[in-house]
């Protein structure tokens, strides 16, 4: 039978898992997987639902669930398990986050389609190139970035994209585009954030002397490095650390983080409520 | 309002969700939150719903939910929130996780009760009687074994305990005793099984050289060393830490593990499924 | 055969390794553990060594080398190892770091003697009386901050303390004592800085959505958090720890960084260059 | 100044830090870093020295520590630092570890140089050579066992082999090439080891319910699964992974075990005392 998963977000009232699970029962569904989660602080209530039905598409599945998010003024998705996302990476020179996460995607770890990666650089044209996925240089200067940010939004609207990841983007977006992207935009940060927010994170670790470094990955808003943080991860290091070498453990952590936050919005586990993000895994 | 905690475990099919969203919006009850879970393998479903409900007792709630219950030929346990899990501390001569659940207990940070601490040694006598609980001496020996553990049953039957907890408790419990306290008795094993069974893991582990040790809770069963699996966490070493300087570090991590394991299943996240847990967390 | 550590600082140059192996050599030491690092921006150069010689007491060691010292414009200690680090704690209203510090240092994992602990309030005098430690109350207002800290500087002197220890105390020291107490004072910072300086850090952790939390151990200065970190740790949060969850969960890694820095501390395996700290662990 | 490294192991006795210290002050060398290690059990003593001095080459270096190793009955061995470890790599299907291992080499983040990879399938050949590395193709059945091995061997030593490295090679090296290669073919088993031996350990795993799996890298030996651990590391899962999803995350804690043992042994930092590895890190 087809699988789908629904994400839901309303403010929370009694009746909504019975609504939800009345409505499932009318589409034949059987659940396999629910979480749920009511926010203390906003009355906020999320839940995401993974289910088995034999309806044939999202819409027909969709029909059966437009009344009930309606009742409760619910935001609702609903995706066929077995679509993928279509994802557009953008990278500049460093290549650690494209390689891993193209190597997952050749190994089948994370659910996403990569219709094509975009660049400010030459330097990983080759490694894309290999993988037999499209490259696309679109250089930047102060001059030319809104420019260079319409042709991006045209390159999303062309290919669908359903998900930008920032993989070592050296660049920062425009507000226009942050919010015209929002919550469809991935970014690794090289710290642990809050710490060491802005440029050359291993750099002011090495001088702040801290004893375990780590890398956030979060979804870009405007305000630089305060998106909503999606998972973190870290590393031990010690006094004998260069910034060289923090940077070189640093690599790994990113790229893990990066590919935890990928296959976790793939997968529709992350729901964003006010500046922080539920994740249900 | 009231709040309440129910589990529930059944063979899964569809519409066990929505039966129990319908009993609990007859209840009147908001549901706080809600963990499901089906396991591929024996297509067992179990689920966790915490809810609030302006009924006044865990068996005004248990009129409603028992019908969709007996439907699905469901095992159904509801609790007060409020109601703490009456726990029986068993201890040798290490008091250091005993000490820590003392600690953890007077800070509130575990929703239990402690009716009596009993141990086959003096040692710990006056750390218990120092936070007012009574200790009950019941010493061991082959010969008194069987005696012994009837007195310990007569104890748990008189005090409605609830939990045993093994706190670093060096005998081992006889199968029936096993048996009759299934999924009642949880035990910290000091090494990260099922590395290093049997006694002495600190010394086994500096044997073979491993560069990282830890911890395990699990629930007691006949089966030494081998019952299902709550929690573990871990601590790396290295080459110049000795068995005992293992012990130490080893120490820190059966404390915190334990803790862990207790605060789950007094909250009633654990659900057991043939021989693995599940954690709702 | 009585055991010794010595540390040595000075800028590097060609061998200092060698001439104080002489010297060790010359005091029949058998060198037991030797740790050395070089920091390349500064150039200073550290060592830590432990050894066992027939010499009675770390004074007859000292002549051995004091003239190696004195070449090499070396910062030289020198300690039996059986000498416990006389160490004060001051603490505020939380008592879970002391609590931990006491176990630990009755469970003899602490090469330390604890003559007193300070406190500004009383909550913690009867956890400490039960350990036979003097308790000395000194509150503090911003009127009576000078005399308070006068005071302290006394039981410093009369107990001949070797190290402060602030185990939650909530009070900021003056610059002045700062100064005084350089290196010899170390602090807990709830979190894993330099994210969340100041007040309420589990709050802004909170706000900001972290989903690892941490604490800090380092050396009070006179420019608060940013301190010389001497060992860090964390633990893994998500999105259903409010603020309470996250200190609840944030003691545990507290009181565990402040005894691993403790320990470090009285087993001389500090040194100080710079903002950062070398740990020969 | 050229760089070099030492190692040196003995039985422990005094004077030997004194004695080495004098050759390389003989040698004008500087020390950079120097560890030191004496096991308790065994008496066995070891030291790697980090220096540097204008000797042109490594053979003018060993001849000022020639006598002092002689003196102390010591294993002596000195590497210039810029000299890489020449590495084979072996692999069956799998070419998670491999390709991870080639990334690196390529990043420059490993000091290893790769004459060629040797495989008992075909699957990785095209990653190889994409990377301009020979790839050997050695096929492996029980009766051509002797032959596949003794060809091996001829590779090794055409090749100047300092380093085998199984990447998830998932064959058993015969007893004879253990021993003749002792100590220089480190293995990555994915389990935390000694947990799940054998074949399958992430359907092991599974089945045992554990809450956190692991890999470990070994130095291989005639008895498998029993050789001297290198470096272990660590992954949290729960209830909801299956065998296949814990063989996913699995992966990337392979592949970083893997990578920093290979690491700490081209750099020279470890050094086996009976079945147990001290990593001077």
């Amino acid at each position: 039978m087809p699988r789908f998963v629904l994400t839901l977000q309303c403010p929370d009232r009694p009746g909504i898992v019975h609504g939800v699970a009345e409505a499932l029962l009318g589409a034949e569904a059987n659940i396999l997987e629910n979480d749920q989660f009511r926010e203390v602080v906003s009355g906020a209530f999320c839940m995401r639902t993974r289910f088995e039905t034999p309806l044939v598409d999202a819409d027909a599945v969709r029909v059966h669930l437009d009344a009930v998010a309606a009742r409760f003024g619910a935001r609702l998705t609903v995706r066929a398990e077995a679509a993928r996302t279509r994802t557009l990476i953008m990278v500049s020179k460093f290549d650690h986050c494209l390689s891993d996460v193209l190597y997952r995607w050749r190994a089948d770890e994370l659910p996403i389609d990569i219709p094509l990666v975009v660049s400010n650089h030459f330097d990983c044209q080759e490694l894309v190139a290999r993988h037999g996925i499209p490259f696309v240089h679109l250089p930047i200067t102060p001059a030319t970035k809104v420019a260079q940010e319409a042709r991006l939004s045209e390159l999303v609207d062309q290919h669908q994209i359903d998900l930008i990841v920032l993989a070592r983007y050296m660049q920062i977006l425009s507000p226009d585009l942050c919010d015209r992207f929002s919550e469809r935009v991935i970014n690794i940060h090289h710290s642990f954030l809050p710490g060491f927010k802005g440029a050359k994170p291993y750099h002011q670790a090495f001088e702040r002397g801290v004893k375990i470094i780590g890398a956030t990955a979060h979804y870009v808003t405007s305000d630089l490095d305060e998106g909503p943080i999606i998972e973190q991860d870290v590393f031990r290091v010690n006094h004998a650390y260069e910034a060289e070498d923090l940077a070189i453990v640093g690599r790994d952590v990113e790229r893990q983080v990066l590919a935890r936050a990928v296959k976790l919005h793939a997968e529709d586990r992350l729901i964003r409520i006010g500046n922080r993000v539920v994740v249900f895994d």
